[in-house]
């Protein structure tokens, strides 16, 4: 597997900080509270000041970064909607008015719509131009897209981390947009965990059982027409991926290269995760599981990552949405860590 | 059964608004987002119309209510904790430096600390004064207080809610402290839901195994000895709950009374809700799951509630918090309603 030196750089992930680890676990075990009592959210403090190397962290100024691509695969039917509503809600998260907009707001989060490969054209205010090319091709006939222009679309995600954590973000959500995603989603899945397409493959925005059916057969021939090498990660996301997925994964990269922790959305962005782990062990460390997607393949791959979600509301959006939604729960975690009492101020030994 | 007058009229409970839920499904419908995929957010959504009547409801206040009482039961050596802890807790909450209140002013709540029955006095600034008793009796030798008492108490949860209500509290938390609320809380579980005491019975704040069996055959022995009636749930309250546990109950009963939507915690309140469940079913319909407590009775409790936890995050605290965490998720769902685009804005049809 060929990697240029910058892809080289990017992966060299530092490893957690496990005094700052053991000085959260310490500080969390003094506060006025049975040991553990808090459960996920003390784990939540200890990993982010293992990330970041502060005992408790700060994570007041916090962003989600909403990649997004067409998919040629839409020629095939594997959608409940028309391709060019990526192109719309691609307006609507310029207006502030689609939900991971709508929630970022209320939690005062900031947003970056990056559009990496949609067919939209001129694009609406505030959008970023970061396009590597109108849509990928239909993966059922041949790849996806070429190995440079995936390399190309990580770039744009690595380069965005970066920049974030150069301006003061401190805790990151990804998330995208792109009508026909769960399908290349749930083909990269397979490639990267082995598992059948049946048990990956769900209804995305709502097919019906013949789309489920139409969706699993394509997805099948994308991987029998591409043969993608499940030991290359960026071989599966070239021939059976999309640009916003790959963009993902070199956001995941670059966050984690930069100690920036990054909490993961449902299947898309999970899948994006799993192959930024992939290329590079150590981005693990550095990520966090939202919520419990309603599509079947998000669960495999939590597991896979060995991330335990905080919220099982059913959500299967996207978007970010679930990520954002998760953010107060960050929030709560690390307020705790500031605010609570300890066991000596009470006048017990914890 | 007896029952007086005044707990008859809160027995009342006014039916669900099915006209205010279809409208506010359909409004859920219209906007950019596929059907259903914002999970069990759209679910609040709709159940909070159908609770208040408006499709869109409002829930910028919201408070949660803190009950306090002492558990005789603590002679038996059933808590990690000394008994003292319930009192120096209280002034802890004063202070606003229990994960409860640290919780609830991150997330914009108000806090009532409502001490129904510690052996704390005199009582801290700020906690309200509504003691029925200076503790239950021990209810390993008798029943831990009277019918009268438990209806005392009843009343002050119940006065609470209405005034609450009164005061513009459009969504309640409740919760609790007491050292060994969780033995009293799962002989109550064992009382209503028939299931045997092993099953029900978990470490609370951290007993180890030895501290578990002997927390089981306390239970176990406070069954033999006091006979509830699990027909009766104001028996089952009296004879081996406690003073703050009946004032959940009645809290619930009256929020739900006066159409306050209510958002449980973990297995105390739990129990308290399945009492005015059983009381008056039509409770139910105002109840609200927050998290999934470590406590092997709450998943228990909430299936007989028909209940859906949102957080699944291994917390087994207490006071409100998990409840209050979930607040923002309440918050998340309802801003989606008021500021999502609708698809005919888009240019779609939903």
């Amino acid at each position: 597997m060929e990697k240029d030196q910058w892809l080289k750089g990017l992966m060299e992930i530092p490893v957690t900080d496990e005094k700052a680890e053991k000085e959260a676990r310490n500080h969390m075990d003094q506060l006025t509270k049975p040991l553990g009592a808090l459960g996920d959210l003390e784990e939540i403090v200890i990993r982010l000041a293992g990330i970041t190397g502060e005992t408790v962290p700060d994570i007041e100024r916090k962003g989600v970064a909403v990649f997004c691509g067409d998919h040629g695969v839409t020629e095939e039917g594997v959608s409940a909607y028309p391709a060019e509503v990526t192109g719309l809600m691609i307006g609507n998260f310029s207006r502030g008015k689609a939900a991971v907009t709508v929630l970022a707001r209320r939690f005062g989060a900031e947003v970056s719509v990056v559009d990496v490969g949609s067919r939209l054209e001129p694009l609406p205010e505030g959008v970023l131009d970061r396009k590597v090319r109108f849509g990928t091709a239909n993966m059922a006939r041949g790849p996806a897209m070429t190995r440079e222009e995936t390399l190309k679309a990580l770039r744009v995600g690595a380069d965005l981390a970066l920049q974030w954590k150069e301006n003061g973000i401190q805790l990151a959500a990804v998330g995208e947009m792109g009508i026909g995603n769960t399908t290349s989603a749930s083909a990269v899945a397979a490639v990267l965990t082995g598992k059948p397409v049946r048990e990956l493959t769900g209804r995305g925005t709502g097919l019906d059982d013949d789309g489920l059916e139409r969706k699993r057969e394509v997805i099948t021939r994308s991987l029998e027409v591409n043969r993608p090498d499940p030991a290359d990660p960026l071989d599966g996301l070239a021939k059976v991926g999309g640009l916003e997925i790959a963009a993902m994964t070199g956001f995941i990269l670059g966050a984690a290269r930069h100690r920036l922790p990054v909490v993961v959305d449902g299947l898309i962005s999970t899948v994006a995760a799993l192959a930024a782990v992939r290329l590079a062990p150590g981005v693990r460390a550095c990520l966090f599981a939202s919520h419990r997607s309603a599509e079947p393949a998000h669960g495999v791959l939590l597991e896979d990552l060995g991330l335990k979600p905080l919220i099982t509301a059913g959500m299967r959006l996207g978007e970010g949405s679930g990520a954002v939604l998760a953010f107060p729960l960050f929030d709560g975690a690390v307020t705790t860590a500031k605010e609570m009492a300890t066991f000596s101020e009470l006048g017990l030994n914890g």
